[in-house]
């Protein structure tokens, strides 16, 4: 087998490392809104725990990687991939660790009425596994129109994180009895923004695999 | 002049770029905070205006990184060193970050009576930026004990995150007129305590430089 097969090859297993850490991601954060919207202590536990497989796939990505630089002394567009893949995988890390986060504000509000209905939540945890799956897939397939149309849906995720906070804050000087609930769900709020934030961070670095060229979407 | 010696010296450039990162973080933070205290937006802008040059210079960081290891591919203690610098340097951008956060959570809260003190809020800045400190220090002299130290002070943060907490929701509930201020100060609280779990990441791959072996310290 050549070099460059075998190269390739690597480059390919590493690519399938991190599918499985995306799949695992979006399960995670499925989970973390279920516990969430269920209120539901077992589950949330389940993706506290889940965690760890995640981190240790990061973990493996990493070390696969850095073999593989050391091996190949991989240059030019060959090393973007790698560093892409080191790149991706941190964010997809982070990704699951604010479904952990959630998981967490789900364990905090504990078993009371739920107010969730009050916010956009839902929606923007929707928005969120669609911007994860077509970074993924833009990633994998190296379509750069993947890329942007994560960019477009986390403007959609910005805003409704701005109305939530401003209901949340609302609903909380006039109900001061569920502060916990409320500060938790203010916090599930940010942790959805910023999830959206770190997707596009994937989809940018997509971009510019693709392009060689750097992108912010975010702006 | 040998191999060894450039590779050494460039080696020493990427650790002087660590250096300044941190040090701007530093200030960073020390301005934020500032802000925050005097409720002086003036100062907020200049730590969102300035952290471009902190994201500036991670990309120089990854960059020379990046042709370092195309260059000399390197191996084993050598190639960990370099990881070592890009992970170093993407967690002291993250708590520059959180600089900017803190910054902007100032701008949110405008001008009003300053509920700071009944919180523990400049303990933990202080705590963090001794934190960093000892990490940078840590990690320039290769000296684990320091890095050890950083794990100690990381559990007075989270103690202190805990408490400040509980005080800021029991205040919430009796003054929802101040809800503005005080969730903004909830999301500070958080702020600080992640902001001492990065600077925690980055003793923690720094012992692992230094001895080959990976720590927790956060557990």
């Amino acid at each position: 087998m050549g070099i460059r097969v075998n190269f390739e090859n690597n480059l390919g297993e590493l690519k399938s490392k991190i599918t499985e850490m995306g799949e695992l991601s979006v399960v995670a954060l499925e989970r973390a809104f279920k516990a969430l919207k269920t209120q539901d202590v077992e589950i949330a536990l389940k993706v506290i725990e889940g965690d760890t497989a995640i981190d240790n796939l990061e973990m493996d990505i990493n070390q696969f990687a850095i073999w593989l630089m050391a091996k190949e002394a991989p240059v030019s567009r060959d090393l973007r991939e790698i560093i892409g893949v080191l790149k991706i995988s941190s964010e997809i890390e982070r990704v699951a660790d604010f479904a952990v986060n959630i998981a967490k504000a789900t364990i905090k509000i504990g078993n009371t009425k739920s107010l969730l209905e009050i916010t956009h939540l839902e929606k923007m945890k929707e928005l969120s596994i669609d911007m994860l799956q077509k970074a993924l897939q833009s990633f994998l397939e190296e379509n750069i129109i993947f890329a942007k149309e994560v960019g477009d849906l986390e403007d959609e995720v910005d805003q409704l994180s701005g109305e939530t906070y401003k209901k949340l804050t609302a609903y909380l000087s006039e109900h001061p009895e569920e502060t916990n609930q409320l500060v938790q769900l203010l916090f599930v709020n940010r942790y959805l923004e910023r999830t959206a934030d770190h997707i596009t961070n994937i989809a940018e670095s997509t971009a510019y695999l693709i392009k060689g060229q750097i992108y912010d979407f975010n702006s």
